[in-house]
């Protein structure tokens, strides 16, 4: 492969190999994003080919000779660079990447490519159908791949641990279930004590028009810091965010006519945007230019989606603004009444309209149904029953279909095995931030009562979307709160809020 | 490059090799489509520089070692291998790619792309702002890769002779520069003679609400046929198709209130596309999998604009309904009057917009100033005025600004210079086709008047489409029409409607 770094200084060499990397990884995000909102349903095959041959490519490019030579050879630079360091952080950042890259046959990261695509364009079809048996063959294939990639890496605690690795570094499924195990001895007693309190589902019975959710959803990401001529916001069955290069980020929601769980994701995707809109622009074509882990991306999303956007400031400014979009279904419900209404504990049987304490108990059944698989100890013919009867434990509510049951998710058709505990941990990382935030930039709520979003968004830029990727999760959070993981803020924001 | 292509048949290998080729192909068009559909505007750069490599890839593993080595090891095969063989076709194809790639430099290749990417945004915005003089730098940029892409190659008769070749194989300035003289002598008459003729502007006044117009347009799209889960229709500022892969066709259109010339525009892209669509889904992922030449593939979405759409049988089927979906603008408009007003030859300042008799001189025109810009007898900075001078000699009309002048089209901003004759040769030729499917399936304006569009369909796809790139286009035509390139039916058609 000619790629004319020719006899360049070797951190030269080494961006200018990184760039092509990015490059395809850029192509391969746009295929992704089209490939869920614009691709005909018939290309899926060839797209699935042509998304395979990109991860080859990329692949190839990561493990080569000449990767390996420049790793070798900046190995002592690294060491002198320190933590602050833009260019040590690039080195280790791609030898930890091209470590766990290498041990991956190219033939196996290119088929979990092809399978990811061929398994969500099934998804898409068995949860149009409720049809849990035809996304079987699907799964069992997913299942069988991480089992392979698995077995290419050192011997882990568990298995779990390499999957859990690639979205959160560090992280140890020991380190989950100690974090969960804490969490559930407060959320199942606290559920118990305040389910169904505040529910009042007539004051948001809609119908709420799709044509008026779009227009509050822009202009709630208007002011919340989306650029027109920098983001979008399209429609998908489940919503999700990208951000293929420099200047262009992607967010999707969902609308439903009966209610306005799109404004939610609508903010939790803007959460996950702006991360990567914030990261230096110095970082472009570099792994840096990422958020650092999928952990301290949730921490944002959900940030967004509800720190910010079920807290009573929020609403006194766009309250209004609804219900002026919607005089017919809101013009009778006060402010209190719809603050208390989205923020009413009900539990339900769709994770993404979850409210913020039965959240978590979405999480964790997930994340225990993972590992159960992984093991083999649950069959996946057995999963909608195993599925539906833990819903009912921990959340007492009955499945319908598996629609509703097993098939919500779309990740374990993309491969995002491991994936569902960063949500909960971020959840716990927001909270963290969120207190700092406020230590430092005061009453909040009163500059979201003034539609004034942007102290907060510049406060995150500066503190943790800034440096992309430079730290690792545990790091970052460190170095922008003074603690490691703690769940101790979030339970106490979740017993004052709720309790 | 690890491409696992091991110790197969020589064939298998090449068939993996360009399976590769094809998908960053693949990728690549749908970057392009995401650019001018999807993509917003700040994403510009770094979209330039994921494209240019991309370009870069696919050049090196088209002239790589192992595709030399293949195409020497396969040369005694393709001797063997009769015309009608789709090995040997594919042979032949890749190693007319590989001969014109290699002589290109991957640096050039991935600057070619990059330049056209950052060049087509410029143009966008000059276009909207009818500001030439912004998108200068661009033209000169493309106009010097054009120099050094032509110097790659061995000398020919006209430097432009190695551009028209990379469109249409074999065909040379001169002999364009014929069949236009032979063109130009019945068209400028006939302009001269019949322009104004029909035209009565207050018949096609509008104004025609765009959504009536994209009700319109789906409607023949369906007729035509489009298949819903395997093509889409966008909207853009110029409107064009593409074909990423098997099963996924692409068409834009573009709309506004004044005039119905949305319909026709998305005729002539259904032309592009259904021809792809046609094309023998064995081929995917090989060179052979797209249409023969840019005349060939013109010369068929010229058919279904203007042999089709703008045939009195057409509108026998579509005026009524066309009628019903706009009463106030064509309640009182008969049909006669309308496929009269739709088919009067108004010289026009918009190439894309121009009726069949003065098509012609807009593609004349354009290949004229091509080969000055190259030949650098005509500078850039004069361009504007040599252009707006032109077409008041050709067509009698004032151009009031370059957006409706020399910054319609965006060829050139692509680095599409070589292009535009292949649209007339494509008139030409379908004349021919057009011929050849008349005496075999008899009245066709008796089929269209019921809405039966599958006969013509059919025939093209089994005929011309279904043999994608097997044969070059000369010897298509040959094939389908037994005539060489032959503007005579083409003048006689214009004669007999117009004269």
């Amino acid at each position: 492969m000619t790629l004319a770094v020719g006899m360049r200084p070797p951190l030269d060499r080494l961006r200018a190999l990184l760039a092509n990397v990015a490059d395809l990884a850029h192509a391969q995000q746009v295929l992704e994003w089209d490939s869920r909102v614009s691709m005909p349903r018939r290309g899926a095959r060839a797209r699935a080919d042509a998304s395979a041959t990109l991860t080859r490519l990329g692949h190839d490019l990561l493990v080569s000779d000449e990767m390996a030579e420049l790793l070798e050879e900046l190995a002592p630079v690294e060491e002198q660079l320190g933590r602050d360091s833009v260019d040590g952080a690039l080195i280790r950042l791609t030898r930890r990447g091209w470590e766990r890259e290498r041990r991956v046959p190219g033939d196996l990261a290119a088929e979990m490519t092809r399978v990811s695509n061929i398994a969500v364009a099934a998804w898409d079809e068995a949860k149009a159908a409720s049809d849990f048996h035809s996304f079987v063959p699907h799964l069992e294939r997913q299942l069988e791949l991480k089992r392979e990639y698995i077995a290419c890496f050192p011997a882990t605690d568990e298995p779990y641990d390499v999957l859990l690795d690639d979205y959160e570094e560090g992280m140890t499924t020991s380190r989950v279930t100690e974090v969960f195990d804490t969490l559930k001895r407060t959320l199942v007693p606290l559920v118990a004590e305040v389910g169904g309190r505040g529910r009042d589902d007539a004051l948001l019975a809609g119908p709420f028009a799709i044509e008026g959710q779009k227009r509050a959803c822009a202009k709630i990401l208007d002011a919340l810091g989306f650029a027109a001529d920098g983001w979008r916001l399209d429609e998908t069955p489940h919503p999700f965010a990208t951000n293929p290069g420099l200047g262009d980020v992607r967010l999707t929601t969902a609308f439903s006519e009966q209610d306005l769980h799109s404004l939610f994701s609508t903010m939790h995707e803007f959460g996950h945007g702006v991360y990567e809109w914030g990261v230096d622009p110095a970082f472009a074509r570099t792994p840096l230019h990422r958020g650092t882990s999928s952990a301290v991306h949730e921490s944002q999303s959900r940030t967004w989606e509800n720190l910010v956007g079920r807290s009573p400031g929020f609403w006194r400014w766009f309250y209004p603004q609804l219900q002026s979009i919607f005089p017919d279904a809101l013009g009778d419900v006060g402010e209190d009444a719809f603050v208390s209404a989205i923020n009413a504990v009900r539990p339900g049987l769709i994770r993404i309209d979850a409210d913020e304490v039965t959240y978590g108990l979405h999480i964790i059944l997930r994340f225990e149904i993972e590992q159960e698989l992984l093991a083999g100890t649950l069959a996946i013919r057995d999963l909608p029953e195993v599925w539906n009867a833990r819903v009912h434990d921990y959340l007492g509510v009955d499945v319908p279909d598996d629609a509703h049951g097993v098939l919500q998710d779309m990740h374990w058709a993309i491969g995002l095995v491991g994936y569902f505990p960063t949500y909960q941990l971020g959840n716990v990382m927001s909270v963290q931030i969120w207190r700092r935030a406020q230590d430092e930039l005061g009453d909040l709520e009163e500059q979201f009562a003034r539609g004034d979003f942007a102290p907060l968004r510049e406060w995150l830029r500066e503190h943790v979307y800034q440096s992309g990727s430079m730290y690792p999760p545990r790091e970052l959070l460190l170095r922008v709160t003074g603690s490691d993981l703690d769940p101790q803020p979030y339970l106490d924001y979740l017993t004052t809020k709720f309790g």
